[in-house]
């Protein structure tokens, strides 16, 4: 399970000295990322998503569930590494799903503690903030990482209620 | 595109014997493969496969399309290398894909110039010889390469009418 939220930035410089006074940095990177709907249902309607990300990590398919709740975009997520970019594209569409969008970043990843924070400049859309942690699923641990994501969001001056829950394909798509 | 063909062998040692005057060993290995069924079309009935494997070598996704002629087991291949098997099981499930079926066999491979010839030792079902060679999928290719391993196979004893199309799967179903 994944918990996260995200924020839209208008100052990118002044965020990333914020964060970077209480996180260490991880790494700088371009994500390319191929989005697919599914033959049996529609992905969009019933919030999941399957992706193939590129980076300079390696290549990884992941699956993402509904969102589990209404503030974030907290989500189950499977993610796989492999070892091919372009056959794992082929894989996916001989079994019959369908390429929607691609979403182009770059990704600087920094670190404190268990959240990673992740300062995102998307190719068309703009610049935002993802704070995320990996949790065990259990409810009262979902709460606990809920609230730690947003005590940093708070901390460098974002507003809970201007979390987004919209993916960057979502708003690719709606631009 | 695998042009492949197989035998049942009633004396392993006796064939193995034959293989190794003209081929060099390559690896001694167990197999397991799990294979999955799709939501949208029953693969038994399109004669298509999805499979993870995992062996010493790794773990991998293998979908095989439909075999393109009476005689062989030839078919398109798209294997992609990864990182974790569980997660892969956890992916496909999630996809929508179901689980039909297991096949454990050991196998030993052996090489004699691009031929692969395996000697398949599977639980439950018996000993089989596959021979094998990767072609680039142009129809007058196809025709020298099935030629090619039907040659190997006559030089072993074997006879190319008892040719089994039929999958490891498909004859563990049928028992």
């Amino acid at each position: 399970m994944e918990i996260e939220i995200k924020f839209r930035i208008e100052d990118v410089e002044k965020v990333e000295e914020k964060v970077k006074k209480f996180a260490e940095f991880v790494i700088d990177k371009i994500e390319e990322d191929l989005y697919f709907n599914s033959p049996i249902r529609d992905f969009r309607r019933y919030d999941e998503a399957l992706r193939i990300r590129k980076d300079i990590e390696g290549v990884s398919i992941t699956y993402k569930g509904p969102k589990i709740d209404k503030e974030t975009k907290s989500r189950e997520e499977i993610k796989v590494g492999v070892d091919n970019y372009d056959k794992a594209v082929l894989l996916l569409k001989k079994l019959g799903f369908k390429e929607v969008g691609k979403v182009l970043k770059r990704r600087k990843i920094y670190r404190h503690n268990n959240v990673l924070i992740c300062i995102d400049s998307v190719f068309n859309l703009g610049d935002f903030i993802e704070i995320e942690v990996v949790s065990d699923g259990i409810e009262e641990d979902i709460e606990k990482a809920k609230e730690e994501v947003f005590k940093i969001a708070e901390s460098i001056g974002l507003d809970r209620k201007s979390s987004l829950r919209e993916s960057y394909l979502e708003m690719l798509m709606n631009k």
